[in-house]
């Protein structure tokens, strides 16, 4: 009996029919069993600041204990201006503190980007992994995942419409899995 | 007579004491006159979310508008977790849009960055930087501008206490109006 | 009466059949008139070593003296590893030296990057830019040049298979001279 | 019993006396000792052509050898015009060929970045990191290492000159064993 891995997914964008949300719902779909994937909600966190720490907002500490909890995390995320979405980053920014208390300390992760447009959201899922690294978080390198033309690629409902990026994703979690349970492992 | 230059200050922390805004403030006073810095207010923001852009929220609004008023413009920011804090990518993002009508283009600008410790945000001014391409704002590329150690720096009434660091930005601001004239005078 | 602008053209490959050579023709010959656009070898650049800069191999100082010489630098590069090509930052690592004497500095530049694939090596791109700062080149900032399937859109002569390819090319080197021509009538 | 781990040294200076090379040495004398750093030559590598790939020169051959052979490595590297050297840039596109076969994949590392400066080669020290991605190496993400200062602190012998800068590095060797483990330990 494998034991469930929870695993939180964040989402860069906060357009209701994002493509970066549909994509989401749709790598979770194709997760092994194992990974119980739970999107985690940032458009309600107020703008860091580190004034607020001695007395947070209430959504930065539910924030916070959802990160706390998990054992793994997924980023999926477009590219705005060649960087990561500022409310993505600021989701960053908030669970990583106060200092010293970072709730993404140690945790494996993923970074899948995606576009409309041809590249994938390169930009963005490089500079989201120059966090990491601060953040002390082992994340996967391969398969790297830049998903282009996203648009033609999942349907309003979550579904992948081309099969063969069905089974790219597919890969793409299997990987992850092991990659948790490496780091698991470890140590 | 030389026509006042029109520069918005962009202060990428929202703490009130913040080495940032003591920067800005300390480097708009050693600017050549022909330098009018004013600092526009980024906390109020709400979070971008393209849903929004039909009927954008009067702070998005106000914040285009000045942007787009401006001559120039001035970057002082920390580094939160090796990248731009989120807070100031999300005032970079609200003024890209709507697509095709960002608040930026073509506006030259200066980057400066600071922290505590030694290295003086290098990770958030060139993650910014990649921004700026998108963005096509012409940005000053020498001096570079990393302010390490600024807590030791600039008082907390915006006051250079290290008279080198004053002559430093001081050339820092004289270099941003040449090169605010250079890119103004071309084409 | 216009001058000429010399432009020293600078190929991120050794490959004989290269993309990136090709393209770079191919870009040459819709270049507006006043442009020059010659490319220097890089491939028989010792790698740098700072030993030898009391006694520098002749191709460092040919190298040298070709890029002091020159008005404006475009880059083209693929991308290997994610990054730029070890061959090109060679080149540019020789080019920057002895400390002090950079042959780069000052000089305005353009970087077009490409790549069979769909991203058109963005992230050489970019890396290409950082060093870009330091060099003090004044760089272009749009129009963004990322040539995917580069293979399927210039020949093994060096032309466009692709109108639309020519045209937007075209335009990056219409730009790429306003560009020249904006930053050396500054100052 | 511990089995001795096999970890190859790149360090990204030529320079006989390089502070690189100096602090690769001064790593290596405080790694725990299960741990047998050996430093690979990249000096003599041709640069990476592709049109070499069916013949390769012996020093590619070799050096890919090294590599394969190793369980981990572990880069020191300076930082040239705020990036990778391209000596270094070199080593790793060599290593990295022919396409599929690169001698990289799989394997754990570890980066140290140094300068005299304070920043100790942070620009360096990243974007390695993004090649690594791409190259498949599970990368140590804390603690970070850029050792600012870097000629104050090593001699030229290779010693710690400074003892709270050998009790960081370590920590440093100390965590790479761990993260060594972890990674061979899974799957």
């Amino acid at each position: 009996m494998t034991d469930t891995i929870d695993v939180v997914g964040i989402v860069g964008s906060l357009r209701r029919q994002s493509f970066s949300r549909r994509l989401a719902l749709a790598l979770t779909a194709v997760a092994p069993a194992s990974l119980k994937v739970d999107l985690a909600p940032i458009g309600g966190l107020p703008l860091y600041d580190q004034d607020e720490d001695a007395d947070p907002p209430a959504p930065w500490r539910e924030f916070r204990e959802r990160v706390r909890r998990a054992d793994a995390v997924l980023f999926v995320t477009p590219e705005y201006n060649r960087s990561v979405p500022g409310v993505l980053k600021n989701a960053i920014d908030v669970g990583s503190r106060p200092y010293g208390q970072s709730a993404w300390n140690g945790k494996p992760c993923a970074v899948v980007s995606c576009s409309p447009g041809s590249q994938g959201a390169f930009g963005a899922n490089h500079h989201l992994r120059q966090s990491l690294v601060f953040l002390n978080m082992p994340v996967m390198q391969q398969p790297e995942a830049y998903i282009g033309g996203v648009d033609k690629l999942v349907d309003e409902n979550g579904k992948f419409s081309n099969p063969s990026t069905g089974e790219f994703c597919r890969g793409v979690m299997a990987s992850f899995e092991r990659w948790i349970q490496t780091v698991r492992g470890g140590g």
